[in-house]
Formats: structure tokens, C-alpha cells, sequence
């Protein structure tokens, strides 16, 4: 049994026949090989695209998906071990992935960070507690990491680059409204050093370089994989040659859980919004983001619009990589 | 590809052939037309029969059905073009439309106008611009129209009458403790007087003359399909005679967004009440309502649980009528 | 057509064969003796075991599973008859009833006691009205009874003890922050002593009864099936000679409403949680509870972790009890 909680985990020779698989169910591969079995899927946050996708996804194996939303339709939850529970969790996470497991042959979650203490949030805590617990796989529906969309990502880099190798992937950073989590940004910077590609993460400020275990292994990747990392606050020289742009917004890790000062910080940054003047430094790039994106905040309509905007093959191809991965954890 | 946003882009020749095919899965046609496809309800306003209705309906094709309630378990979506998006959507309905079109071969929405601008919420904006992005046909499970409503009633009025042509049709308002959408009444106007009905309008005040879109198409539907369309304040004029009586609440458009003002005027209108007395004028017709009813305030005990009330029957049509559909729209 | 709305309503010859049938469902029994039926999973309070245990069991079984969340999102219920419906409800259990018996082959409902009036609550009117007006059987999933966390626990009883009759079967109030709901303690009381059980009831002040009705009837049980009721204070006899430790929160119920008052008599008990000392009085008892469970409030981790707690076991049997029970009720 082995469970989906990082890439980290995961060697890109062990990820490529995912992204393969995943190519095939795209391009119709039929049979059920879940008949039968069931997933839970367990959302602590809101969720369109992984919901939708997760649930399809599931159907289309042969499964069923169970959809639980603890604190709404279902009981509060408490992670840690060894707590007096004299507080607001009915249910300890021992017994909520004990209890999974005996219904459903694997469990998937969406645990978004507290922003309140990145000390804390970054150990990760809550899906790990719920691996070691569960006696099915776990898949990471997005912690502080989202492995899902990274396989999205690289299904859909392959789809229109090719190889990856040597391609130049840029990262930048976007203003948005409010700090949002690094999650997507540290898959971003994960999966394009797994797989030999020039990373280049363009943020506005030194403040909003991402956690460390996130940089040292995209570095270490970056140097076994034959690709680099390189991180920039010019615009212009991060946009010039790349092949694939990638935007997402987050907040800066030295001001987490102070959400006022990190907008005072962020607030002169509001031109990183991608736009088709900094697409036209690319070498012709393709566009993408994870959705959900604010229009005009973090990308132009002009971008969203243009034929080089993959960003709805991306979501697609989350579809197809967790039907890929669900059918190699549970199979 | 084909929407259905409302029945006025449909025809009375185009349409029958749904409600046959409805009467077919109602009397036990079996098969899985929708064997593997999926469906995306997504519900922007509460529901019991719609959900259930379509859920089971969707399962019973043999398709998927995922429900999603953006700003409850999802994100909130933005539906203008080209806006800033430095609000409170985390999403436009562009990106919202074509990722569901990548995952399922249908959507259907659930938009009840908000009730504060009226000219506003007449253009039934929601529906339209995700009709605009989506890809895969779209549905209309109530907006400022309600057409599998209509369907339904229109199932309902054959079974229990035959052929519509020339039978006598009462809509009538009823008091409520809050102004209503006016969404199935303007439907009922729609369905009858396409099927060549005498439609009577029973309100309480020329103010509660449904929005002169509806007004006007069946007012030309009537004349087309040899049916009329008469607006009378008169109770007992308006039930002597009737062969169906449709009870539904509205608010009044001139005081759209102002419900306190609306509730004065409402105020002394309670007895519009469908009672037994007044069931009485008629020729022994049939009585329903789309349901939810407030029993004792729109109808009494004694008339939802008479003989003549086929509510029930029309709530169940819905099932049957949105199979029809959904098999059309994606078979 | 039959529901299974108490067990006081089936007796032990009837319900054996469902604890028989659900150890073959366990085993591996396939079929899908429910295809292409549908099945209303009402819920009025939040639910994670229930929910996916009926989720996962009507899928097994080869039907689907509508879950509905009155008040969140769907209408609010009226359950009162002949009433004039001007308050929040926008809908009546008789229409709900029937119109839910139209699309799905039964209902299940969960259904909590309101926790103001005992005298109102010990009624179970909700559930009863439901069961009134549905042309479909109804399953309890919890109200002031839980007859499904029943069959699960004398399923698993008999998993680990073999014939109960005659085994010493103690049901013990814990302390818990807040007065909860009796019903997984009525259950207990019913269907330990239906089944030739020696059930002692260990409480810590009179005024921790259960109500009389579930009293008289498990005393009546018991004569009937050569058992016995016993309630006691004194925590050391009751475990001495135990078999089977079941544990359970429950509010007292002469201060029903008054959860201030009700929490300063409680406070003195917390010393009722079942730990480590207490099991070493047993004859090498199993323990179990029907979870979700305060650790360390309610049981230690060390009761809970060890080989004798049986908790994880029970909540298993939830999905083949139910799987059996449908397949009796509906099939």
C-alpha cells in the first residue's frame, strides 16, 4: 500500500507512467478497473475542479465517491495525538481514518494551512496524521503541497512542449486580494525541477521566496534531473525565452498570519498580473494557471483568451492523472 | 449542441416529443442511455426536488450526477465580463463553464434572481453567459423561468385531461410571508398557452402582472396555438368553469426589492387561499403547484389532500420529463 | 411494506436473520440486489460514519444514494399536522413524504431531538410523521433511538462472544462537555436485553435513567429472553465479570433544556471514563462505542488502542447491517 501525499516521494520514473496512463484514459481508454470499490473524499476546504474531477473520476473507474465535509455535514475533527478532546473535535482522526478504511478503499483530502503559524502548517500535520491511520491509500487533494495538479501540470507541459528537458519554466508570483496559500506555487517549483526543466520562480520581493524545504528540494532536483532553478524579481528577464509561463498568487511566509501587513507589502505589486505585453517576451509560451483565477487580477482577459491559455487543458488533465493514479494506489 | 434555457426557444411540435418519451420512462422504458456520462448540478439556491429528481433521473440513464453549490462547498463565481475581479468571486463563470464542460456532458443550474434590482434580474444574466462558455449543452433547473417545471405541468395537465387545446387554465396568485421568484409563474403561462389552453391570470392587483417578456410570448403563444390569455382580479369569475387550478405566490414586480412595502400591499390578499369553496366553482378540475407549498396559507388540508390535487403526480413528472430531456440534450 | 424505525417494533426471531445476512454481505457475498433502485438519505444533523456507511452500502448494493441536508440545501420541514405554515418551514413532511416516495425506493432519515422538551422529544413525531406519510419504508439513522448502531453492536457482539445470552453486558455513562442525545443509550438497553443479555446500566446519579419507555421495555425484553436489567452507581461492581463494556454520554434527563444546570450535576463524574483500571475488572471484556468519541474524555487511548476495544469493528458492521437491512426492506 502506498500512499499520494507528495511528489516528494514519488521519482519521476515512478510518475511517468502515471502521466502515460493518463494520456490514455484521455484519449479513451474504456474498462471499470474500480467496479465496485469506493473513495472518500474529505474536504476541509471549498473545492470546484477537484471535486468535479475527483467524483467524475471515480465514476468512470467503476467506483463511488463518498463526499465528506467535516465541521459542515459532518463532525469537527482533532488531528493531534494524545489530547484530553475537551474542545470543539467530536472525533479524533484515529478513529475518523479506522472508520474510513473499513468502508472505502481509499481516502483523498483537502486540508488547506490555518495561516496562522507556518511553523506549524508547513510539518504538514493533518494528512500525515490521516496516513499513518488509515490502512488505505491517502491522496493529497492540496495541503501546503497539491501533487494532483503538479501531475496535471506535467501531463499537460508534455502535451504541448514534449520532452521537458531543458524547457524554460517560469513561475511568477501574482497579486491577488487576499494571501493565499503557497501550495500550487511549491508544486509548481517541485515538479518542473523533477523533470529537467529550467525553473525560474520571478516573485516581487525576497519576502515571498517559498518555504525552504520546498527550495532545497526543487534545488537538489534541478541538479539531479539536468534543469536549474533560478530565482529572479526582474520581469522582463524572467519572461524572456521561456516556453511556459505559470502564475499563481500566495503570500509571504515572513508576514503569515499577519494578513495586514503582508497587504501592505504586497500592495505595490499589483503589475505582476500576467498580460499579453509579458507574454510577448516569451519564445512563444504557453499560459497556464491552476484556477480558480481572478480575472484581470492575476491574469488578463487578453491572456485567459488566447489560444496559448492552457489553463482548462491543465484542469482537464486532473481528471485523467487521478483516474491514472487512483487506478495504480487501488487497483 | 442544444441548451434549454427556457421553452420559448423551443416549439409546442418540439417539445411533445419529450413529453411522450417521459410518459415511456414513467411507465417502465428501461436502458442506460447516458451509460458513463456525467452531469453537473450546480445549485446557486436550495432544493429537495430538483436535486432528488435529477439525481435519480441521472443514475437511472446510467450517467453521474455531481452536485456542487458554489459559495457553500465551492467558490464564489463571478458572472460579468471583462470586471476587475477584486471582489469576492474567486472565479468567473468563463473558466467555471469550460472546466465543467472538460469533465461532464451536461450542466444544469439552479439561479433565483437577487431580488434587489428587477430590470437587473430579468435579463436572467447567471444562465445566459453560462449557456455563452459552456461547451456541453446547459439546463435550466430555475432561474427566472422554470421550463422542467413546465414540462412537468404539462405531463400532468395530459394525464389528467388529454389534449390541452381549448381546456380551461387558472393560475393563481396566492399570499405568502415573503415575496416569491415569479419564476414558475411565468412559466405557467408559457406552457399553457403554448398547448392552446384558455389561460386565466387570477391576481390580487394589476401590480402583480408578471414582467411583460412573459406577459407578451403568451399572450403570441395563445394566439398561435389557439388558446387565449386573460388577467382578471374577479375570484369567483376566474375559478367558475376551470378545468386545472395552478396556485403559485409571487412578488409584486413594481416593489421588486423593496419587501416591505410589497408586504403592505400584499397584506390583504390572504384570502386568494385556494380553498374547497372555491374549488367548487369549477368544473371539477384539478388542482396542483410546483411545490414547496405552505400548507394552510397557499392551499388548505383540505385541498392538497382532496382527490383533484395531483401535485404529487406533477413533483413525480419531474423525474420522468428530465430523463426525456437529458437523454435528448446528451443522448 | 415495513419500516425499521425501532427494533421494538421486530423481534429477535425477525432481526437474526439480518445479523446473519450481514455477516454474509461482510464475507464477500456480491449480487446487487437493489440495481437501478434509489434510496433518500435525509439528514437533519451532521453525520460522517452514517453517511458513508449508507452511501457506500446503497452503492454495494447497486442503487444510489440522494443525500439531502433540509435547511442547508434544501427547504425547511414542517412536521406538525393541520398547521397554519407562517413560520420558517416552507414545506410539509406530507409533501416531502410523498414526493421523496415518488423518486426512491425508501428514506432514511436522521432526525435528532430538538433537546428543549423531553416530553415532546420522547414522542419521535418527526420520524413517525415521515413514517405516516411515505409510501416507502423508512430507515431510523438516528432520532431519540439509533436501531442501525443495534444490529451493528449485536452483530459485533456476536463476532467476538459468540450467543449473548446469558453474557454480562455493561452499558456505562462517561462524562462529555456537553448533554448529548440518549439514543445510542436507549438503543443498547434494547437490544442487549432482546437478546438474553445480563445488562447492567452504570450511572452516576439517578437522574441519569433513561426514560421509562425504554426502561419498561428492556425490562420486559429481558424477562421475555431470560436476561436481566440491572442500574447501579458503583462503578467497581459493574465492570466485575464483564463481557462486554459499552460506553455512552447522555444528558440527564429531568434537566433536559437546561444544559447549565445539567453540567453542574455532571461535573463531579468525569472519573466514569472507561480507562485501563477499570477493563482489568472485566472477565477480559471487549469495549466498544458507537464513535464519534472524546479520547481521553470519554475512554483513554490506551482503552481505545487496545486489542479489546472492538469500536472500529462495530462501525464496520454499520455498512453490512444496513446493507442487509435494505436488501430485506426494499428488495
Amino acid at each position: 500500500m502506498r500512499h499520494f501525499l507528495s511528489t516528494l516521494d514519488w521519482s519521476r520514473a515512478e510518475l511517468q507512467p502515471l502521466l502515460d496512463r493518463a494520456r490514455l484514459w484521455r484519449e479513451g481508454e474504456s474498462g471499470r478497473p474500480l467496479a465496485g470499490r469506493s473513495v472518500a473524499l474529505l474536504f476541509l476546504n471549498p473545492s470546484l475542479r477537484t471535486r468535479a474531477s475527483f467524483e467524475v473520476g471515480v465514476f468512470e473507474l467503476g467506483a463511488h465517491a463518498v463526499v465528506l465535509e467535516p465541521g459542515r455535514g459532518a463532525w469537527g475533527i482533532e488531528f493531534e495525538t494524545g489530547v484530553v478532546m475537551d474542545g470543539d473535535a467530536e472525533e479524533h482522526i484515529a478513529e475518523v481514518a479506522g472508520v474510513l478504511s473499513r468502508y472505502c478503499d481509499a481516502i483523498a483530502l483537502r486540508a488547506f494551512p490555518l495561516f496562522k503559524n507556518w511553523q506549524e502548517d508547513r510539518q504538514d500535520k493533518v494528512i500525515r496524521s490521516l496516513a499513518q491511520y488509515a490502512r488505505v491509500p491517502v491522496i493529497n487533494m492540496e495541503t501546503i503541497v497539491h501533487p494532483c495538479q503538479e501531475l496535471a501540470l506535467m501531463r499537460t507541459i508534455q502535451d504541448h512542449l514534449g520532452e521537458p528537458d531543458g524547457k524554460n519554466f517560469v513561475l511568477t508570483w501574482t497579486w491577488h486580494p487576499r494571501p493565499l496559500n503557497t501550495a500550487v506555487a511549491n508544486s509548481a517549483l517541485l515538479i518542473a525541477s523533477k523533470f529537467g526543466m529550467n525553473v525560474t520562480m520571478l516573485i516581487p520581493d525576497e519576502a515571498y521566496r517559498l518555504d525552504e524545504q520546498f527550495m532545497d528540494a526543487a534545488d537538489r532536483q534541478a541538479g539531479e534531473s539536468g534543469g536549474s532553478l533560478t530565482v529572479t524579481t526582474d520581469i522582463e528577464s524572467a519572461y524572456t525565452g521561456a516556453d511556459f509561463v505559470y502564475a499563481k498568487s500566495w503570500g509571504a511566509l515572513p508576514l503569515y498570519g499577519r494578513p495586514e501587513e503582508e497587504a501592505k507589502l504586497r500592495e505595490p505589486f499589483r503589475h505582476f498580473i500576467v498580460d499579453e505585453a509579458k507574454m510577448a517576451l516569451t519564445d512563444n509560451a504557453r499560459f497556464s494557471h491552476c484556477l480558480p483565477l481572478r480575472r484581470n487580477i492575476k491574469a488578463t482577459d487578453g491572456v485567459m483568451d488566447a489560444d496559448y491559455c492552457v489553463a482548462l487543458d491543465e484542469a482537464e488533465n486532473r481528471l485523467h492523472v487521478q483516474k491514472a493514479l487512483m487506478a495504480e494506489l487501488i487497483g
